[in-house]
Parts: C-alpha cells; sequence; structure tokens
C-alpha cells in the first residue's frame, strides 16, 4: 500500500521577512502517518508545510517540504505523475490566497486617483465601481520593482490577494482510482453547515471522504470531527488518534471492497 | 544580573486561520540566553514568539510567551514596570504592521465608488488622492463586522496594514538606566546603509548597541554581522555563537565601566 499524505499548513510569502501562514499544528497528519505505519508494507510520501510538527523519520516514510500553494501544487503533480497511490490523505490546511503585491496606503491613493480623474463627469456609480474592480484585477497598481523587503516606514500597507489554485481539484483528475481523503475546517458554525460544506467538497473535488471539523471544537486534547462519505454517511471523532484510526479504516474497507 | 532577552517572531492574526508571521527562527535569542547563563547569578526574563527555537529550561530563565505586537507591548511594559533590568537583548522580529480590516476586492469596489461617485465633477488629482487617502485611513471600508474565517471563495482579498507600535522605543523611556541592545535586519543593502540605519536606531531608540545583519548574508552555520555602538564602534562576527558572545561582552563591559 503506497499513501500520500499532505500535513501542516502553507506559507505565503509577502517579502523575505514577513510571510502569511495558514496555521496548522501538523499533529492530524503525524497521527494519521502513524496509523498507516502499523498496517503491513505501507509506504508513505509525506508532503509538509514549514514548522510542521513530523512523524519520526522511518525507512517507509519519504519527506517532501513545501512552503507556497505554488510549491504544493508543483510537488503533488510531481508525485501524482510519477506513481499510484492507493489514497491521498490531504490534511494540509492549503491558503485560499496567495500575494499578488503590496503596496504603500499613500502611494495606492495617488494611483488611484490619476486613473479615475480621467473618468467621464458623468460616471454612474455602477459603471465606477465596475472601472475600479477592473483597475484592481488588472493590477493597474503593481509598483514596478517589488522591494526585497517592504518598507517599514508605511503609515498603511495594503496587501492584495489573488486566488491559490485549489491543490485538491487536481488529486482526482491525474489518479481518478486513488482513494482522496480531503478536509474541511470552518469556525464556529452549526453542524449542518459543516455538513453542506463537507458534502460540496466531496462534490467539487470528487473525494470519497471528506473530514469535517470546526476550529472551536479543537482544544488541548479533544479534536472533534466527523467522516463523511458521499452518501452522508456520518463517523464521529473525538480525538486526533481517532480521527487517524477512522481515516486508516475507511480507506482499508474501501481498498478491501474494490479488491473484491 | 538581570537580563531581559526577546526572541522569535511576533505573529498578527488575519483571522481565526491566518496569520502574517515575521520570520525568525528564535536561534539568536536561544545562544544569546545560552551565553548569559553562563555568567554568575544572572537570572533571564524570556518574551518570546510562537513557535520559537527556545533555550533549555532551567529555573534561572522564566519564559513569556507573545502573540502578536500589541502582546509584546503589554508583557514588556509589564516586566519593565515590575523590576529593573540590567539590560534588555531586543533580538524579537517584531512587525512593522499591523491588521487593521480585511476586504473582498469586489466589495471594496463598490464601496468606493459609493463614496467617489459624489465628488465634485471638477476636482483635481491632487483633490481626489487625498480624498481617497483619507477614505482608506478612516477606514470607511471596514465591514460591520469582521468574520471568524474570511471568505475562501473572493476573487481578490484586500488586507489593510496600519503601523505596529514601535516596542524598542519604550524601553529606555521606561528604564533609562538599562543597557538597551537592539537589532537591525536588512535585505540585500551595502554595510553602509546597515551602518546608517543602525545608528538612525540607536539615536531613535536610546539604544546603547545595534547588532546589525543583512537577511542575504545568513545562511546555514553562517552569521555575519556586527555590533555598532553610538560612537560608530563596530565588532564583526561570522556566527550566532559568535554574537551572543560578542553581546553579553558588550554588555558585561558596559556593567563594569558604570560600577568603576
Amino acid at each position: 500500500m503506497h499513501i500520500l499524505i499532505t500535513a501542516g499548513g502553507t506559507a505565503e510569502k509577502i517579502d523575505n521577512v514577513r510571510t502569511i501562514i495558514n496555521q496548522a499544528t501538523g499533529r492530524l497528519g503525524k497521527e494519521i502517518a502513524a496509523a498507516f505505519s502499523s498496517a503491513p508494507d505501507c509506504r508513505i510520501t509525506y508532503i509538509h508545510g514549514p514548522q510542521a510538527d513530523l512523524p519520526e523519520k522511518h525507512s517507509n516514510i519519504s519527506f517532501f517540504p513545501v512552503g507556497s500553494v505554488q510549491e504544493l501544487l508543483h510537488e503533488m503533480t510531481r508525485q501524482l505523475a510519477s506513481q499510484p497511490f492507493d489514497a491521498v490523505i490531504h490534511s494540509m490546511a492549503v491558503s485560499d490566497y496567495q500575494m499578488d503585491f503590496a503596496i504603500d496606503g499613500d502611494a495606492f491613493a495617488n494611483k488611484l486617483a490619476e486613473e479615475l480623474v480621467r473618468r467621464p463627469q458623468d460616471i454612474s456609480e455602477t459603471e465606477l465601481a465596475e472601472d475600479i474592480r477592473q483597475l484592481l484585477r488588472t493590477h493597474a497598481f503593481v509598483p514596478e520593482k517589488q522591494a526585497k523587503k517592504l518598507s517599514s516606514d508605511s503609515r498603511q500597507l495594503i496587501l492584495f490577494l489573488g486566488r491559490a489554485p485549489k491543490v485538491i481539484s487536481i488529486i482526482k483528475t491525474v489518479q481518478p482510482e486513488t482513494i482522496l481523503v480531503g478536509f474541511k475546517l470552518l469556525v464556529d458554525v452549526s453542524e449542518d453547515v459543516l455538513t453542506d460544506a463537507a458534502l460540496k467538497s466531496i462534490k467539487t473535488n470528487n473525494a470519497d471522504f471528506i473530514l469535517a471539523n470546526d476550529l472551536t471544537k479543537i482544544t488541548g486534547e479533544t479534536h472533534q470531527a466527523f467522516l463523511i462519505d458521499s452518501g452522508a454517511n456520518k463517523r464521529y471523532f473525538s480525538t486526533k488518534q481517532e480521527i487517524a484510526a477512522g481515516i486508516r479504516q475507511a480507506v482499508i474497507s474501501k481498498l478491501e471492497e474494490r479488491s473484491e
């Protein structure tokens, strides 16, 4: 059995000293690796973010560190192209956004005024909003050269972030036969909202299971979560160990079903 | 002898899952603590950021974890008010900015259009720029309630950051007698530029020494840096161990001078 696990969080650089991170200790990925390690003949490919708490080094685990979503996408694509995986367990907290550019607040105001002052005088609010949207999207404000370290002296700093690629969506596209376990983390929502988000992710990404959890229900040793499949069948867990064991069991059952 | 050391980097939350960090391993602070630990009767108060590599626990070191610049400011003020320190070695990578608010790109364009469409038709570019600056500064775009987790579905996300307080500047204000060692990290600049920045920091913050370094000269075991005083006297170092020993020596010499 060969399993690909992603763990920890991605990190999008703003400049050489500042970074936007998606908070994740990596401990859940570590537990999942431990659960699969005990399966006979299991090899694990482990893609992880910076500062993730890692599983112990072992001959059956290969580690691949990544930083940004782009780096994750690159490593994931490379791994999926190089060998078939029985399952991909994508527990990494992946940024939805990546840095487009950073600009000083005053410089932004000047640039925007320069663009907008030429607009026709009878422009409607809707047209003006559309013009501003276009300006923002076409990066009309990008400084010619981004500094290696942003100025420390701006009164206001504005960061523009664009959508990062959805790494999860490529997994089944490249390996339709793999068992895909995705993760959905929301903050302080009802179980219904979490369930809907998980089912939507199953559909969008062609996932076999989603591990759904709520940040407000992860404290100390407690980690409440449920594993849901496309039929909305749920299994509930209260600790990282239970989650890891539950995912392992779900994956192995599915592999056994297929081989029957 | 009682020393206050700050180490690691600050972390400014964007929402409950995303954070802007100032990258710092904390290893230099750890070396500095080790260098002072060996001095007789030295007690260390150690303020550190999340995920900083920490000195070993020891009865002469007290640890105080902080996250944001505001938390650092609070802890620093509390410590300085509670007891006199012989020296403060402020090696922490402190964010220059803190989060003001985050807004979806389209929502920002709509709000800006709503404000600007009412402007007089013969407004000059300079006046328009000033109006936009005012709008940005007064936070006219702040959503009424910031979500606990920002939407993952925006095409563009805009983060507005304002200036964070300069924690270093309060140290000598509260304890004029303490020996203050500040740090200046720039990226890929000449020694002259770094020297000027360090001397400026000495003046602005009434520091006794600045440890000046360049990110491009910190790789693996190498950590090139110089310690400079108000007379522009410099001592050069090539490793974290040398830096730590050099700072210890400079602080102890200065304390001895004073007691003579």
